[in-house]
């Protein structure tokens, strides 16, 4: 087996933490790009060195994340940059309270919001004499892809080069406060944050995946047995990763046993950005 | 100048119809990873050569993509891969009829579909047993953007391989008859088909983004010039890669300049996935 098969087929073996990939398969695929072993290695970085990250290479870096596909081409996402340190400040302070405190997102030297933007096509509309006639669910849902599509790329630029990143959905638990704060128009809305950094540890913390029995169909969306791949992702993960500390302890009490499944139920057992739908149609999106 | 950084450096300046990082910055930025390269120079590709793609490199091209970053680790998205032929078929009629055909769908060799499953996570709630909190906006928005961010490490791993990748956001123009054919149960949807195949060419056809003083922003969004800036955009973008067709000239007739912001103005101006609200709510999601 050549060595970068082998490598591949390790990376992904702790991943999914069973093998997705078989040697023989892996051996079939020829030369391993080096992205498919970043990618198959990535993870959040929690941890990062004090030093900033030179404003070019996040510039760099933007630029290669809006090269991501768009949908028909309507380049619907906008990134800001933050590096006003009151702005700053105001974000770390929102987004590091709560249930649980997300306190490593101070640490990331850089932070940048990446926006969903329907506005920009709303002038367009404007200034080209056409009526708008889609302001409906769809003109958001467009938005926002488009913004996951960019901060996934940037992601995988970033790491690229060696850089960490941390994605902060908290910013949308306070949408209000933070739209005001970095004057976002109507139309134009935060999807996620991204703390970035130079990691402090020479590796990322690997977040074990769902087996593909359960995410991956063919033709046909198929859940047999998706209880117990489910189950048995709870064993295989909390063998190898096992978490710190139980979600809510006051409401559920301490479980036996603590698997990602009863994390997640317990964290959406609580209400979450219930005011999200409010602010949406605040902004001006009509989600019919 | 490092070559490497002068082949990014010409690379964006391509991209962006002008020159988004300096010589002086690039030179700066140190080693340049073959992943920028990469993104720098891709684009969706059209045309494609008839042989397949080995079922094992579609597999691992899942799983590389499913290592994404997922919001709150909830892994809300999955993958239908598409080779029965008369789903196939079927789909490629659904998507290749319309306004402004998109005849190259069905040349695609592969075809994948990236659905958001909010699902999951329902049926976590009820095996370990803890109230569903979030039956609002929230949870829709959530496994959309999971989809959208695994879509992108998706065509960039394809595309480090040397595939090529067409999205298909046509797929949600017929997402009720679409989810029948796959299977699709309450609170999965499809986010958007992806084509895939070996290129018929060398070279994807890189798509001009608008200019980074339009979509990047340094703490407070700003649109200072934001019509100016498109005008431009519009005029580097037409002489770079003029549009061959004009879209419906029967409702707004021949125009003597055809940027750009005219074309998705034009795009925009029918109603275009009215019914993609209803669908969604008939999907089982509250959108409040």
């Amino acid at each position: 087996m050549a060595d970068e098969a082998k490598i591949l087929t390790d990376l992904l073996a702790l991943r999914f933490g069973e093998q997705p990939v078989s040697d023989e398969a892996a051996d079939a695929l020829g030369t391993i790009p080096e992205t498919w072993l970043q990618l198959a290695a990535r993870g959040s970085c929690r941890h990062f060195k004090p030093e900033p990250v030179a404003p070019e290479l996040i510039e760099t870096l933007c630029a290669l994340a809006l090269a991501s596909p768009s949908k028909s081409d309507l380049q619907q996402r906008d990134i800001v940059i933050v590096d006003d340190p009151a702005i700053r400040s105001r974000i770390d302070e929102l987004t590091t309270t709560g249930s649980l405190a997300q306190e490593w997102i101070g640490g990331a030297p850089s932070m940048l919001i990446f926006c969903g933007n329907n506005r920009r096509q709303r002038q367009i509309h404007e200034w080209r004499e056409k009526p708008f006639a889609n302001d409906h669910l769809d003109a958001f849902f467009n938005a926002a892809v488009d913004a996951a599509i960019a901060l996934s790329a940037f992601a995988l630029a970033a790491e690229a080069k060696g850089l960490g990143c941390t994605p902060i959905s908290a910013i949308r638990n306070h949408a209000e406060e933070i739209s005001e704060l970095l004057g976002l128009p109507a139309h134009v809305f935060p999807v996620a944050g991204l703390g970035l950094g130079w990691p402090a540890f020479p590796e990322p913390r690997v977040s074990m995946r769902l087996p593909l029995s359960a995410t991956v169909h063919r033709n046909r969306f198929n859940e047999d047995g998706i209880k117990e791949a489910i189950d048995g992702y709870d064993r295989r993960r909390a063998a190898a990763q096992p978490m710190t500390r139980q979600r809510a302890e006051d409401r559920f009490g301490t479980a036996e046993f603590y698997g990602w499944s009863e994390d997640k139920a317990r964290q959406y057992a609580g209400p979450e950005r219930a005011d999200w739908g409010a602010y949406v149609r605040k902004r001006g999106f009509r989600l019919d």
